[in-house]
């Protein structure tokens, strides 16, 4: 297969590089560049230097047209005037910003602040939530690649909501990030110093990933009720841990939730139901497309506490999005991504 | 003024020193061990060579009666053992283990799986947030201060709930604590790989906080539902976030809760309502008395989070008992705890 | 006093101030800035709300005619221009910045690429390494302020090269900072995700202190070789550690290197001599002015290993500003500055 | 082929399992413990859930006999008893512990204070500084893989003292290490709160890997000088920076060191020569078996500062303990090893 990745510089597309390099289906990987095109990448990289040494090539129909995928990790608004370009007979893509999840316009208009992509290729992309919506992935020309929270919070709520195990109503979502899915871009809200010994908590209630998590709740729980999202910044690169509250259905009890997620997921290798409370943390998952999942019922107040972690990059982007191009080809589901975490 | 500290090799007696050192009514401080009597305290802690060089003592009635007041900074379940002994005519005692925190046996036997204290000291003891109990903490003999937690959670959600502005069915307390909450002992959580680049969940539900949550929540704003509330630790020294959320009153807005929160403690040195959600985070009171609160109502959902930070060091633990011991005293509530919060 | 901050928006700056806030013999502190006059200073900084709420004024020469002292925490290039303005018969300076602290034009060219200062200012210039040059500094009406990395160098370097116990040829520093030193400007090398879990070494034998370190070695000791010097940056927020290699001249042991020390330094409050290795560390002082020190002699090389460590923010800049301040007006050494590091 | 790991609880352990999982030639991997047989692996460590799910094995001769190859990573003192009892016939065997690197009784006695392994086995253990000793590791049978400071500091300094460019007298190295260098047993030195936003030294002089790094230097170098010998601890979880300091020879310049590491090292995969100083720093390395290597030569002290950075656990321990076992065993160097850093 020939792999193109659009935006590798970029924490994402750097993430990408690093599993697409040893994947066994891949014979090239072609790097583009709308700016730095003819650099050297290991000279921007040098963590590169011996490894991937060609230059950043140019946008250019041409050289798209003979790719079998094309990664793009480019900002919202980025991608949605590009694909268009480059979605061909041939070429599948796997877009991993935000531009192609929101199916109604209105609302990726209100969250986004953006102008909706054109009709006909928001129409045919389809959401990529790997363990959700594999049937259509494998047919799909172009994918909407989750954003890591949708990940983290889908992953350990919808089994429990489409099973009607959990009320749908009342669902509250404390979400925890490391730095990384701020970007690479310096600012004050990265710089160092403001950002390391720092709990912060930013956009309450008014993330862009409210409207992706609610519309896939529709999609595979049929639920339709409006969340409480809350996302904080902690000193750590990657990670992401979702701590979902809701109450119970009468006589619910834990190993209920524990027997829904374990019909679920049992025959998933990524997705993993932790019984230890000690054991769920993000250091598990580190640097692997694994999410691992744990739940606890409390008999005093009849709710339940739902936590999920994942990697931000990788579960959360890079390593989905290379799950979503295995399944579209046919490959083994885990292709590529079987690491152990890098636990400490 | 003479004064003791018990336990003052722990994180909350170093802190107590740190600021006993500068307080302008205290003549003496005196450091008792119950192990280590005997040893330059310098000795044992290096940063404080030139400044508190002078030996440990015993525990020893006669050392204590010529004292004031005297902070024990012991475990919990040693506390209840030791205060009986030392507190007399004389002596005031600010104690900041758990011991005397919970007035019914029962719960503090479930929770703390642990005797309860010996019924008349528990009975005198006077719950120490100092914000909400003052007039009786000015005249208490035997102060329990409150735990880093419930100091997070009460100090923000006790004006709303008293005044009825959120509703206190379906509370839901989302805590964040730096690593330092779990004191000096090495164990693998405290470990700097093991929790360095990591987010974790502990206790969840289990926390011995909930019933002193709930306790102040009953006697303070005379409500009586169980809370949910978990507990994070986060990469960092110091700091706690508690995130809560709560069903809004009908008709209630964002400002109903400003309003409420600036009636209640713009008067109070230490509390701070911060309009801007950016500039709520645990570094703004790093190393000081200072307790920020923000709030966010969410029309979608008729929810309100509210945010609070304290250093669970300061405000959590010594600062407060400081403020406690300003009270019993007669001195401003302020006094030896003016700072500047070390940001960065 | 009258006291006026010039540059109170950088890291430097806010330093200043929270030592300032609590020096008893400071009436008022002015807040100067060029670009932002008029914001309420806890606008921007919400750790100062309910502290500092007062707005930034302009730099004009009527207000700042009436102050006693003015700090200017402005960077090079701009301090040069600036003080000349300002230094009247009634203010004295203390100026952080390193526009005054390289007497020799040329070498200031070379190392600092900018213009030097006005000749006659410079010529008045003081250098303020408040231990070794206290006469001066009382007497002083415009202070250069020492770097941060040339005040852990020399404090514990002077003494063994002033009584030739170390060889003065051969001296190897290498140096190793904190983040906060490169200043609160958002950039690539102080982006969280790319300096946390890192070590990186910058301006090998380039840094602008070398020739600050030399000439008061030459001041001081009155040597004349260069030095070797690296700086790293370490992931932290404060601190320096400076790790110092020299040949002992002939027959010196270790405990002659710690005489040599002790005699300098006992009777001056914040330089302690640290014994155990273990306990030399940059923690130690963090938050505070001292100057922690530890020497050992290893026989099989004949050589010494110096380490020295400070808060970079602090004794490094704001810390040593303020005891200069001290001397300058005939207070205690120490006034103000009297704190117990925040060690954890 | 059929692997064994003895140790694999430990830091060391865990990341040779984090390789071996994907090495193309191997079957399969016996995962063996002395105090923890029976145990299913991933109910310690949970990252390992879905991966590693097999019970750990008690170290029996007839389960070893039938292995191709052992890694020993275990503590010092425990592998020079328990290699002689399992290196058979057809079992080799790589040692991770620092028991078969000093072939001097008296130099093993002094700095480890244990007692040295039985003559024969010290005697046929071969040095696996793999880029050095290439030919004598393919016909061992038994090797003493390096320490981790040794490995970074060597692989610098070697070239350069084999073609006497810098003189190999006054060698003074000062090394940076991440706190997983000190094991995962808890305590006052790896607790969070003490380590974070903390820089320490230790083992001043004292270090167990200062005999290693000489006895290599005189071994591939031929000089026999005593090195100056620092390491530091600083607040991350892996990697080593290597900062060395060496006169050089006259009239050599920064591109004779260049050219020397360049020709000793381009047919080597994992050793890349960095030229510009911004680009050398651990996180180009981490996770990975990289050894990144920069220059700087002074013309103002005619001195030549080396930096080098590996990941302490990668080519440090594990990473070049795979590396040796590629080349015993005939395989391509790097088989299994071919990762891109996660370099954020």
């Amino acid at each position: 297969m020939q792999v193109g990745v659009i935006g590798a510089t970029g924490y994402g597309g750097l993430e990408l590089l690093r599993f697409l390099y040893n994947h066994s289906e891949i014979e090239n990987i072609h790097l583009f560049s709308s700016s730095e095109n003819g650099v050297a990448f290991s000279n921007k990289y040098a963590h590169l230097r011996k490894i991937i040494d060609q230059p950043l090539q140019q946008i250019e129909p041409e050289a798209l047209q003979k790719l079998d995928v094309v990664f793009t990790s480019t900002p919202s608004g980025v991608s949605s005037k590009l694909i268009p370009e480059i979605l061909t007979e041939r070429v599948k893509v796997i877009d991993l910003s935000g531009d192609f999840r929101i199916k109604n316009a209105e609302d990726y208009e209100k969250w986004y602040k953006l102008a909706t992509p054109p009709q006909p290729f928001l129409h045919q992309s389809v959401y990529g939530l790997s363990e959700w919506n594999a049937e259509e992935i494998k047919k799909a020309k172009l994918i909407a690649n989750p954003g890591c929270y949708p990940t983290a919070v889908l992953l350990s709520l919808l089994p429990l909501l489409h099973d009607h195990i959990i009320d749908s109503e009342n669902l509250i979502i404390d979400a925890k990030s490391g730095i990384s899915g701020a970007g690479n871009k310096p600012n004050a809200n990265n710089h160092f110093c403001e950002t390391n010994e720092n709990i912060s908590i930013y956009k309450i209630n008014k993330h862009q990933h409210i409207p992706e998590i609610e519309q896939a709740m529709s999609m595979f729980a049929f639920t339709d009720h409006p969340i409480t999202f809350s996302t904080h910044l902690v000193p750590m690169n990657r990670g992401i841990m979702a701590t979902s509250y809701a109450k119970v259905q009468n006589g619910v009890t834990e190993s209920d939730l524990l027997s829904c997620l374990h019909n679920k997921y049992d025959q998933h290798p990524f997705i993993r139901i932790i019984d230890d409370a000690s054991k769920i943390s993000t250091s598990q998952v580190r640097g692997t497309n694994y999410c691992d999942i744990h739940v606890n019922v409390d008999e005093r107040t009849g709710r339940a506490t739902i936590i999920s972690v994942i990697d931000n990059l990788v579960k959360g982007a890079a390593g989905q999005a290379i799950q979503n191009m295995n399944l579209m080809f046919g490959l083994e589901e885990s292709c590529g991504l079987k690491q152990i975490p890098i636990w400490i």
